[in-house]
């Protein structure tokens, strides 16, 4: 039986635009099933007093500067530095949920940010929202209303009480068992954990 | 002529153990010459109150597990965490000041975070920076008296200096022209980078 990696994800994540262009890709050549877990890292970060750039333009800079150099070197699209953070409601997080019950969600993560890095429109505007959901021939008014129901809300909070479960404090994470990865840059020592063990 | 990564560290940050203990040997097989500049990250970090760990109990539980994963990959010893923060007064950053314009930073550094990180003897104490200079037969009085000298500390400072207008905020960073790269995972990413420009 194929082993099964969680990948963690918060749409409002810089780097986790890399791993949602190239995360299934690997997982898939390794023979692992990837599991894509939206949650909101955000309330945990919060919790956790863990702001790593409010305040901290230095840092800020920096990220930036190595996302677009990471971008590159995994041959992934960067233009230049979109609006942040977005997403406010997390609305485009709860369609994430949704679509992950649905089985959708690593074309909408994918989707999703390529409005959000390639075009600069927030997908948590619902306008930028039901572009991205068109163009995966999804309805729009259907699917947000989905999206705001209490069941994917408490669906959203149920995955991100099982993430502050397991000491997960920033997006991506990977898991397998309880063994946590995070970090785009950590997503080859999951996969070699994951197989090793 | 050899191209030349410059390679910032501060002895009292936990992933540059890493660092010390495999860049060397990456860069030389890389055709690069290495050139070791330590600074005082700390001085930078509290300026920009920046300090991903004080109050974070989640993400400073994750660090040593990762750090530990990240050693086995490597092939660098680790064998339980060592009390953290240490060299509270800098003595141990300032003689690798003083041992990198003489040329034996890179054993000082290794021998130094071996005692903190193999032995849980902090570095910065008399006592420990004495064995680790014994050891590298070096005198200890002499060391510690020339770390302690106006002339060691201004080389510090300015070498801190330079950090700080590169828009480095941690350790270790790797730096070619003006092209910051942060942590010991960004390693092969400055020696790519290098390479190439």
């Amino acid at each position: 039986m194929q082993k099964q990696l969680d990948f963690f994800l918060f749409l409002g994540s810089t780097y986790t635009y890399l791993a949602v262009n190239r995360a299934e890709a690997l997982a898939t050549r390794e023979g692992l099933s990837l599991r894509w877990r939206p949650f909101s890292v955000r309330s945990i970060m919060i919790e956790q007093n863990n702001r790593p750039f409010v305040g901290k333009p230095v840092k800020l800079a920096y990220m930036w500067r190595d996302l677009e150099r990471r971008a590159q070197r995994h041959n992934i699209p960067f233009t230049s530095i979109p609006n942040y953070p977005n997403d406010a409601d997390e609305l485009a997080g709860r369609v994430a949920t949704l679509a992950a019950t649905e089985g959708w969600c690593p074309a909408f993560a994918r989707a999703a940010y390529g409005a959000w890095f390639l075009e600069d429109k927030d997908p948590g505007r619902v306008e930028h929202l039901a572009a991205v959901l068109q163009s995966l021939a999804k309805d729009p008014d259907k699917i947000i209303a989905l999206a705001n129901s209490q069941e994917v809300r408490d669906r959203y909070a149920a995955e991100t009480e099982v993430a502050r479960s397991l000491g997960i404090f920033g997006s991506p994470s990977f898991v397998y068992q309880r063994e946590v990865f995070w970090g785009d840059d950590r997503l080859e020592d999951a996969i070699d954990w994951c197989k090793a063990h």
